[in-house]
């Protein structure tokens, strides 16, 4: 509880990031609409617009305001620049995705993994292709990459290892030194972050729960994760291993989990449990499969939605656990249960209703995700571009 | 995620704020070490300590310093003109507390309550009389008082409503109308606030853990509650009903639980729930019979100690759900769960190792609370003294 006063260059950076920030929401603008927005003065807003078009982060667009007096250059986003790079590892295979510093999309791509029972080394190696294209690919674009964040469903520490990921099978795997080796780029910062926790993000920065400031990603994937926002901030924890909602013990003699226990969440509801209760899904791509699921799930076969119905009521049974402990505003179902989630909501909701202390749920609605494929990679692109929202310029 | 810049009273505030954390840590010291110490300019610390002194929330001292050159005053905090207040309602009873704002203590005092079947009515009547005689109490001292706040044991919404308090029978009770009516000082703001939530904070401010970024300060002399602060902040979420984890479901056939469910953690580890499976303990005070429990405990009564290894399994489960969902550092075991604790932390520890997910439970120790009667009112003072920490000065 140690209040530091401000020094010059975290006032500058403030400033900046307050522009910046100022500029994503309401471009194309004027300077001075710039200086009356964020309260900062008109020789420090032309200043660091200054910076930013010596940066191609911000460029002068040929529109003028019909406002009465001289027209103004208006300002907007410039995104030829700079773009950030987010992965995704999980049991469905791997993502990339690029976008540059103005919001756009750059490249998008999804390739199956070489498969749970590969082995670690195997899919960082996929993992380090995937990147190096990516990196070529949006150097083509004539952009710089300004860093790259892998998003992985399990606990990884402050060094980037992944401790525990026990759904891809991995233990003590150094992902962000290996990747960095292989990539063979030293001046491109690469990290590593929790799935969930990268999901999150992308919810709370784009998409229409945006500024929701008390929201729960919950993803089933690989393992069972929870990304979490309280109070308008990302969790961390003490050693960034927040969210492990999947070892909930639900069911005390319920299946062996994973983690060596009995009836956890994970073991219940996961979408490889899932597919595990689901006869005829034979072809082992779990996307193909997860495709086949829902198929078979729109189509009303009973089976299936029985199976369904039944991993909504662990899945409500671990979310009122959360809603329990932590009072959010929105649990929003990603990746597979967002695919899933018309026939997972109704017993979802049902058993929070029943589970959960506070008369209506705290106030919580569940809902799917509309980033269903993409969540991880894009909050992992936002979290790429942290120094740069906070106020930090790319070295030129 | 809008960064604001800071206007002119923020910073008038923040540097306020910032002079005052800085005595409190090193006072005695001088006006020119609290500018090297802050980074704020002299004229500026001169200019704040000027107010300070004018409302002898800061006095000098005749102390000079051994240094070379001339010798300087020193100031230290004055706490002769303004005290906080702080209560709390449990089923032990209640609990008035009041310092000043140089951290002395006014007064504590404890009441046995009119008991959990007395209803709310007659509580809140028992709490306006002892809020009454504290503030009589602090100005015969000489004192003003800046402010009382409530902890109880249940959902506080933000109108400080107590919406359910199952431990205490209470269901939408407008404590603090009540109260701020009922004790007639319209001057005096009253705040109703979680009890956890209350307790956490003394222990993240005082003690042996102060300013332990991951901290869950867990009671459950009444329910079964958890205080989190995570990452440096007290979590508060949607509508601020965070840290309900009593009604974690354990044991599905287990006892039935003061919200309609079974197994719920409150109804199988809450300090009510311990003394209903000891035998003998026949005062109708729960204070009187928890000293009667602790005096069989220490003594090695096996019937008693078996009943506390069951309680500590169950709150280890809940422990690990927390452990695994928020990873702090530090769990703080509060009230009678620190009295008990000899008794309760090697069951704790045992199913913690077994049921978090993380090596070594991420990094999380088991210990108890240094202020076992005092937590929440302590924290309680301080919530009400929060405008003052925040740099926001009483009006003369």
């Amino acid at each position: 509880m140690i209040t530091q006063t401000a020094d010059h260059t975290d006032i500058r950076a403030t400033n900046l990031a307050a522009v910046l920030g100022f500029l994503r929401r309401e471009a194309p603008c004027s300077r001075a609409a710039i200086a009356s927005g964020t309260g900062l003065n008109k020789a420090t807003v032309t200043s660091i617009v200054g910076d930013l078009l010596d940066r191609r982060l911000v460029r002068e667009t040929q529109q003028t305001q019909n406002h009465v007096g001289r027209p103004a250059t208006l300002l907007v986003l410039d995104g030829s620049a700079y773009a950030a790079i987010g992965l995704e590892v999980s049991a469905r295979g791997l993502t990339a995705l690029a976008y540059d510093t103005a919001g756009e999309q750059v490249l998008r791509w999804h390739r199956a993994g070489p498969g749970v029972d590969a082995g670690p080394a195997k899919t960082v190696a996929a993992l380090a292709t995937l990147a190096r294209r990516a990196i070529t690919t949006v150097q083509s674009s004539g952009r710089r990459v300004l860093g790259i964040t892998v998003g992985v469903p399990g606990l990884v520490n402050r060094d980037g290892c992944v401790v525990l990921a026990a759904g891809l099978g991995w233990r003590d795997v150094s992902l962000r030194t290996e990747l960095t080796a292989s990539i063979g780029r030293p001046d491109i910062p690469v990290t590593v972050e929790n799935d969930a926790t990268l999901a999150v993000l992308a919810e709370h920065l784009y998409g229409p729960l945006a500024d929701c400031e008390n929201l729960i990603h919950l993803t089933g994937d690989t393992g069972v994760g929870a990304g979490i926002i309280v109070d308008g901030r990302p969790l961390r924890g003490h050693l960034g291993y927040v969210g492990e909602i999947g070892h909930l013990r639900l069911v005390p003699d319920g299946p062996v989990c994973g983690c060596g226990q009995r009836g956890c969440l994970e073991a219940l509801a996961s979408l490889p449990a899932i597919l595990s209760r689901v006869d005829g899904l034979d072809d082992s791509d779990p996307q193909v499969q997860l495709e086949h699921l829902i198929r078979r799930a729109d189509a009303g076969e009973a089976a299936v939605t029985k199976v369904l119905a039944e991993a909504g009521m662990h899945l409500g049974h671990g979310v009122a656990a959360l809603v329990n402990i932590l009072n959010p505003a929105q649990i929003v179902l990603g990746g597979s249960y967002a695919l899933l989630s018309v026939h997972l909501i109704p017993s979802i909701t049902k058993a929070l209703e029943e589970a959960a202390i506070a008369p209506e749920a705290g106030g919580c609605t569940v809902t799917a995700s509309t980033f269903p494929n993409t969540a991880t990679p894009l909050g992992a692109t936002a979290q790429a571009l942290t120094p740069l929202t906070q106020g930090h310029l790319p070295v030129l």
